[in-house]
């Protein structure tokens, strides 16, 4: 079944305190290869049927609307797989 | 600077409480295309230089050790990109 996948991250200019806190675990642990860690939110959406173009919009329109908060996240990508 | 990508998910034979409610919001509010959500993890980790092999090798490591929890979790995903 295909499945549409909706990758949604906090604002660049915001502080991620979940990304500053591995990243700082990281750095505990002396792994330094990474600089920094941001942490968002990876929705699978499973359609039954075909994916048209009506579901990706309605897909869209849920990311922005409904799984993502557009004061604090930004939608960085909608795909679908398989 | 490149960045990796680090997609982690909750294992499909878990329950997913919090995907669970999104799916039951959706229904709620008349969106009838996705039977499914399931909602995980996306990490992004900042590489300062290169991403040489030995670089995606420690991302792997770290994937697997400390940003998912293998008894509840697998990495879906590990991705160069820029």
């Amino acid at each position: 079944m295909p499945t549409i996948v909706v990758d949604v991250m906090p604002k660049a200019e915001l502080l991620d305190p979940q990304g500053k806190a591995v990243s700082g675990a990281l750095s505990r642990l002396g792994v330094s290869e990474f600089s920094s860690v941001r942490i968002g939110k990876r929705f699978e959406l499973t359609v039954e049927g075909e994916v048209g173009e009506d579901v990706l919009a309605k897909a869209r329109e849920i990311a922005d609307d409904i799984l993502s908060n557009s004061v604090i996240e930004d939608v960085v990508g909608i795909e679908v797989v398989e």
